[in-house]
């Protein structure tokens, strides 16, 4: 069984998208399985994440724009694929960082998250976009 | 086939499980399929890494701890998330950089890893935990 | 079904397998499944990236090679695993860092890989290497 989940994004930052799985795995009706999901984009991520404070994942976001900023960034005045904009080939490299899949369990219907974990399209580039992420079950 | 392995942590490192993986595989009978780990947890990784030297598991573990120090390090001053200790949302960047899951083909019962490969689960926390991995074997 | 696909890599950089991938599960003449890619190895890395512009792949080289330099770097003076040449212990962090395992979703015989989208290996070693890829389709 396979779907496509569309998510708009507005700039940088953590989408949560746990609700959206959760419903059209419960609808398919399978007691066991394997859930994955696959981002068809190479300039945004999947990520497992806290989903209790909303400043995880303000701090997430701060993190990898220091660790990876933009190549205006005197630091990173070696990159060479800066025509797309300064926020396009750190987008790249935080989407070679973080995961572009994930394969969860699925039991009884429910994908096993732990307590506090949600699923996210982690969103690496400046201007507004239309994501699609491929949802397979087995 | 489902399973959940229970890991006791004792602060910081890697915590192999490769044995308990592969015991568990050979035991289901199947000649091929794939085994799915993924951990209930967003301060936690599961990583294959090479299980021959110990020091390569001491010098992973000092690596990240450098790259994403605690956040009482004058470095980490923007981070928000700091009210469940210092080592705790470092933990969560972590979690986001390594795989929470992992996709490891199996064949004739063996999971199919390399000559120096082994399973572990990375323990981002400084207290103790007891950790949970969903095995999923199609 | 499985399969192994066997990449001859000379030194540090991405080599491309889209190929290969594709024209295996072509070949198998299922509708839908799912292909799961696995290295037996943690000394490099596989990849989903952008394949139009090549100067992506030199950039995302330079920034991984930055963040994580040689054990004869100065700031890399605590790692100890050092006796397997100077971009051994590097290589494996970088192997921590991105995925040895991908899972995409297939239908109709072909891999959902979005527009701008090929399968890489990321080899992080400097001497040339033997690499060997698990493909498995579900």
């Amino acid at each position: 069984m396979q779907a496509l989940f569309q998510i708009a994004t507005q700039g940088p930052g953590l989408y949560e998208f746990t609700d959206r799985a959760q419903t059209w795995v419960a609808g398919l009706d399978r007691q066991n399985g394997l859930l994955t999901l696959f981002v068809q984009h190479t300039s945004c991520s999947l990520l497992i994440q806290e989903n209790a404070d909303p400043e995880v994942q303000a701090d997430l976001q701060a993190f990898f724009h220091r660790l990876v900023p933009p190549s205006t960034d005197p630091s990173m005045h070696y990159l060479r694929h800066t025509y797309e904009g300064p926020d396009d080939m750190p987008a790249h490299i935080k989407a070679a960082m973080m995961p572009v899949s994930l394969s969860l369990p699925v039991h009884q219907g429910r994908i096993l998250l732990g307590t506090w974990q949600g699923i996210y399209l982690f969103e690496h580039r400046t201007a507004s976009h239309q994501r699609n992420v491929v949802a397979h079950l087995t």
